[in-house]
């Protein structure tokens, strides 16, 4: 079987770092649609595919953000080349007849069930919000997740009160190392897995 | 700045397919451990890891899945060599202290907010679903997620209606190629992102 080598481990998971702020290095629109061409044909239950992504690239867009943000998050926003703001429609299920075709009728119980509806587009765009910081550090970019935010404000400010709900942010770019805290340790195999 | 190669590109995104069918190839319990090594550096929100896993290796031990399962998952399960339960632990603020040190009274906040504390657990849990299932491709593996389940049984059959949900499922193997379906199609930038 094929499998990445050491490099590609380290530049997805064991040497990546969340950045706190950035070298002015823009990252052109071209390197987002291709960001996107990768983090599509990521697995969600029933190809519900519900993540809807804003980028946010000029200072007046991220602007617009900061006053539902934390306060140690307004620097990173306003420094970052672009700003990701990861949020799910929760009215997904009108597109199954075309992602799901095998199943024509699969929306119906999405439609009826607020609760399966919320919980369905929550996790599944969560996933594609992982596919997202993946892709994007498979491309060369750094991540800068945050989730510390007014997400009612958000909503409002971006979303009008309509079906798409955010999930979280991400700013992108090329990281300054001078930004980074020392890294925190993880669990280690036995504290989170069990082998039965 | 490095970036990945097309190979890895397609070994995580775009050749990848979840997959129905299973070889009959075992997945060495060193394997799953390589797993978790790479998957434990993915970010979560103040390093919370929120993510337990359980491993199910035996047939004793899927067999005790089958009574929660849709109808269409039973044969996915039963055939898998590694079936992995992804869940998350409500608790996970209890471990802050030692995974985010430079803040020791922020588990305090989780402690207090029932519904912070649920939504905190359910997205950095499924964030951690995705690296796993990020990185067990990586490693040549091939994945098959679930949701098609009976939520409370599983928990009460494997987590004793403790602290710990069940989130997904997801069979880790070899896939048969036989067992796949034609692949669907996936939003195109435009219907799933906005340049803002």
């Amino acid at each position: 079987m094929a499998a990445a080598d050491d490099m590609s481990f380290d530049l997805v998971f064991r040497a990546a770092r969340s950045q706190n702020r950035w070298l002015a290095c823009e990252v052109p629109d071209d390197v987002l649609r291709r960001l996107y061409d990768l983090m599509r044909w990521g697995p969600t239950s029933m190809n519900c595919s519900p993540a809807r992504v804003l980028f946010l690239r000029t200072a007046g867009a991220k602007q617009r953000l900061v006053p539902a943000l934390a306060p140690a998050n307004v620097d990173k926003v306003v420094g970052a080349p672009v700003v990701a703001v990861i949020a799910y429609d929760t009215a997904f299920y009108e597109r199954l007849p075309h992602l799901f075709p095998h199943r024509p009728e699969a929306g119906a119980m999405f439609e009826r069930d607020a609760a399966l509806r919320e919980e369905t587009a929550f996790r599944n765009g969560t996933l594609q919000g992982a596919y997202l910081m993946v892709a994007a550090r498979m491309l060369g970019l750094d991540c800068g997740p945050m989730s510390g935010f007014d997400q009612a404000a958000v909503n409002r400010e971006f979303f009008d009160g309509g079906t798409v709900k955010v999930n979280f942010l991400c700013g992108l770019g090329y990281g300054d190392p001078a930004g980074l805290f020392s890294r925190h340790p993880r669990l280690e195999f036995g504290q989170a897995c069990t082998l039965l």
